[in-house]
């Protein structure tokens, strides 16, 4: 288990070059701190190129240009001085020429997209990094996104997920983050590239795990935000996230057998669970705004999201729990997923948004739950 | 393991007696729940006698008269009638009188007092369920609360802890709890007392964690406080809270082997420590108030709890750090435990609030954390 499989090492004489890909709030965030860190080290090349889909801003100028004048992202990251050495490319080809890390951090819907632009184009060294939350099912069966970017482009992916608020993290506020690698030899570059001052790293190698916990804590924030919006309480709350955290355990328990019951102690686990469900971030919001309002969800995401780009910003967490509804149905395994099966009903108009409490009514007492996790 | 000691059976051709042993806040609302659940049992006696230690009103009426005529505890849960079938008793020793359950839900540092009162007054054959939070410590070594009530009154234990507030189950707002129980032919008593429409009993064996749980969550809501009160943001309390979790689950591993895992995602693990944590409760907001003010702990009690009696009313995390600090000292073992010594070290002025953000920085990387405790 969890040994490499037989890709190229990667040159240990000369420093690597980094390529992110996204301009994002997150990706954007992730830049500064990936440049600053490549300012001065000693495994890293200074120049980091950062792939941006070109737009026109408001008053014309294109953000690209922006951003390499100015060194600051205008539109996602305003207030925020990137480092000289990020260098903003709009062609996706010429962003990951010769780079050795190319990290992933862009809405997961145009993830096949630059992949198949990309094909061909990459270092066949190269290591992913996927920051990108939610799973990809365009193929019909689930799949975790880094697992689609590895088939597409051959390449050994890691993810980095954790409770990792991009506004604060661009503040420079301490987090903590956890990323998943199953190769112990990238861990040095790693640490290069994401680790700074205020953002603790720390690496494991269970890759499918953390990135499971980040796809579906988005689905417990929407159970979170109908407890929420129902004004049911914090002990109803508490309960629902519970019972979202043993959903999250037991389908990792089913799909991803030999992962770790410890990773769901790390960043990536509780942590994001935690934050995302208290800390008024979007999922959670939209759907508390949707339990007590009636509307839509698409109207409220459009209300809420001011108007910007829906596809790119919508809430995650419905998205991801029509898709693992979909998956389980096709397993049959819908009744061992109460919480994740009641919040797509509700998103859906199916159920009403307090089939969430009903979940923790019915749920079994304590019983044995793992059969397929390692402890730690 | 978990092998029941020889204990005297109760007799199982009559109805059970219940005493509840508090009528504070949340003992107030455990006879409320009592007191409905008796009215209509196969297994319980329709009486409910509480033990009330008797205060005068303001308007000079004693507190045990007007609940017995009233029905209503008019100083600690006004607002929400009880039963009438639960019946104030001042006197301990009458109270207990014939009692099959006792329930203890009073402040920890009556329960002494109390159990010396009620030596030789207890049917042999009781058991008795501990909702007190907080460690004993008065015999030097650190101690469940539950082993001390064992140790004087030769009765067994089981203890209820969850994510609980006391005022939303009051209202009977939906919420669950976790007993722990050794001994599985005392479930079906043991959920006819507490389980209703809306609490949602899980009954497991693993009685020394689910109270450690109560007990240290109190010291991780200090930490998440402090982060507050600093307004070092949403990303750095998740992890704060995260490293508290590991401790406490590193605490139970270390001093009550052979517990599980698993009880830490049940609601007297993780959703306690969220309400706890992020719910706005007494621990977090005080340690908020103390970070920011300057103050010290005892005048923000004084002037957060609105002046109640602050040895029972009081923060129960700085005690408890306080506490745990010692018995970690005498065994040498405060490094490996450094957000529950940080918390303890800041209450008392010898580190600032900050020092919690300091253990996030320092926290090793992923490494084993479980050696003697079972999954689940």
């Amino acid at each position: 288990r969890h040994s490499s499989p037989c890709y190229p090492a990667m040159k240990p004489d000369r420093k690597k070059r980094v390529c992110v890909l996204g301009s994002g709030n997150w990706g954007t965030v992730i830049a500064k701190i990936v440049g600053s860190n490549s300012l001065h080290s000693e495994l890293l090349q200074e120049r980091v190129s950062m792939y941006v889909y070109e737009e026109e801003l408001e008053d014309g100028r294109k953000l690209s240009e922006v951003i390499n004048e100015h060194h600051e992202n205008v539109k996602y990251l305003p207030g925020h001085k990137l480092p000289p050495n990020v260098v903003a490319v709009t062609d996706a080809a010429e962003a990951v020429r010769g780079a050795d890390v190319l990290v992933f951090v862009l809405p997961r819907q145009f993830v096949r997209t630059l992949c198949a632009t990309l094909v061909g184009q990459i270092k066949p060294t190269a290591v992913g990094v996927s920051l990108i939350k939610g799973f990809d099912s365009e193929d019909g069966p689930l799949d975790l996104v880094s697992n689609t970017i590895a088939r597409y482009l051959k390449i050994r992916m890691c993810v980095l997920m954790g409770a990792n608020n991009a506004n604060e993290v661009a503040a420079e506020k301490v987090a903590e983050t956890t990323i998943g690698c199953k190769d112990k030899r990238l861990v040095p570059l790693l640490k290069a590239i994401f680790q700074t001052d205020y953002l603790k790293v720390s690496v494991n190698d269970d890759v499918e795990a953390v990135e499971v916990c980040g796809a579906l804590k988005n689905v417990v924030a929407c159970a979170a935000g109908f407890v929420d919006g129902l004004e049911l309480g914090s002990n109803a709350k508490a309960a629902v996230v519970r019972l979202g955290l043993l959903e999250m355990v037991r389908f990792v328990d089913s799909f991803y057998p030999g992962s770790r019951l410890g990773t769901f102690f790390q960043s990536c686990g509780v942590a994001d669970l935690m934050t995302t469900c208290y800390g008024g971030q979007r999922d959670s919001r939209v759907a508390a705004a949707f339990a007590k309002s009636g509307k839509t969800l698409a109207e409220l995401e459009e209300e809420m999201l001011g108007g910007k780009k829906l596809q790119a910003r919508g809430a995650i967490g419905t998205r991801t729990a029509f898709e693992v509804n979909r998956f389980l149905k096709e397993n049959k395994m819908e009744e061992q997923f109460p919480l994740l099966t009641a919040v797509h009903l509700a998103a859906t108009g199916v159920a009403p948004p307090n089939a969430v409490l009903q979940c923790v009514r019915d749920a079994p007492d304590y019983t044995p739950m793992v059969r397929n996790l390692l402890v730690m």
